[in-house]
């Protein structure tokens, strides 16, 4: 089959299923916080899960084949990225199991419905606000900056397009724990299920995994820690079972 | 010196400074957690201590070693708790610098005023309410199981008794560490510091200890992992420097 490219993008090896995607090095590539994410989400088989803000269609790639997902929806306000995973979606031969659609995620329920996901997974922008930025349009800027949603947003929009019980799985910074678990359960997404993600044993976490439940009751459990690496440039046998190498 | 020990109980020496502690086998003994708290603490020079529910007076005996801080007050809700505490006070001739007050957590603003105290400590009953307890007026269960006070009572009155800035420090179980974050930020206690304590590194973790500013700002710091066991039965070098080893 001949991939359709555009300038500077190239196909990438997912290491999983002979999957691969699509991506531009200029604008946004996948970082480990997506495979771990699609590493830590745990849905029964037949579930209809959607990715809000699925970039280049990462998410919903990894968990065709992670998980027994009936169907995948992947939402992406940027035209670009959202481009490139339709052409990574049909790459790999997913059309049926895959939909990107380019939307806002601030307009999720608006453009979905209320109470129609089994599961939504998130790997939001992390960085708050535009402070610091040279070029607040650019791709990469939009992907890693709150500058066209908050993580108020994400939470209401991921409420309302829950049905009651379902499960919401998101990656974020450890640095913005209390007030995500303060907007989670602002909006009844109650925090059922955390991981911190520590590069080394002895250094602080860089990510933290968690799972909330649409309504849930309080009460939650806390994983063992995720260690990245057993020495520099050596990945711990918990990554490359993620990775799937 | 002879020391004043009624029936069923014993003294232990805190391996710090000679300090010592009388406790009673029977009815609650210290635990690692409040030794562990006592470590995480971190507090300017003059500073003025409350802790809140401080049983035998462990964490305001450890922190006036351990800490530069001006005076430390002890606020006990048991009659017999209390007495020993005042007691191991006077055994280690720490009258001058700490107070044992016996009184009700849920009346600490009210016993004490409002702003007064730079920081607040905290090893609160870690069980919600009274589910499966035979004996619920036992003073174990009241150490342990919210019977007298709620987290909410807990949090509300360190946010009263504390100065603008003020720090509240405090050790929980990690399933409800959700709660606990929600509770504190809309009592304007900003979580700022987090440590989970693994007992193994590849254990789930079974306490967790939190720094909060009174007033602060939103965002935090969580650390690196405190594992406490190297192998069964040896602590870490990280457990032993805290105990004073």
């Amino acid at each position: 089959m001949t991939t359709n490219l555009k300038a500077g993008e190239r196909v990438d090896d997912l290491q999983r299923n002979h999957l691969q995607i699509i991506q531009n090095q200029e604008k946004f590539c996948f970082g480990m916080d997506a495979v771990l994410l699609s590493g830590f989400v745990s849905v029964k088989s037949g579930t209809t899960i959607l990715d809000m803000g699925t970039g280049t269609g990462i998410i919903p790639i990894l968990l065709s084949a992670k998980t027994e997902a009936k169907h995948l929806t992947g939402l992406e306000i940027q035209e670009e990225s959202a481009d490139m995973a339709i052409r990574s979606v049909a790459l790999n031969h997913l059309e049926e199991k895959i939909t990107i659609r380019q939307g806002d995620i601030k307009e999720a329920s608006a453009i979905f419905g209320n109470a129609v996901f089994d599961a939504v997974t998130c790997n939001p922008p992390y960085m708050i606000g535009e402070h610091g930025l040279r070029n607040p349009d650019e791709p990469k800027a939009i992907a890693r900056h709150e500058i066209l949603c908050t993580f108020d947003d994400v939470a209401r929009e991921a409420s309302r397009v829950l049905k009651p019980g379902g499960k919401f799985f998101l990656v974020h910074r450890p640095f913005r724990l209390a007030e995500i678990m303060e907007t989670l359960i602002r909006y009844k997404l109650e925090p059922k299920r955390m991981k911190l993600v520590y590069p080394f044993v002895d250094k602080e976490p860089n990510m933290v995994l968690l799972e909330a439940s649409r309504g849930g009751n309080s009460g939650m459990t806390v994983e063992k820690p995720l260690i990245v690496y057993e020495n520099p440039g050596v990945y711990t046998p918990e990554i490359y079972d993620i990775y799937g190498y």
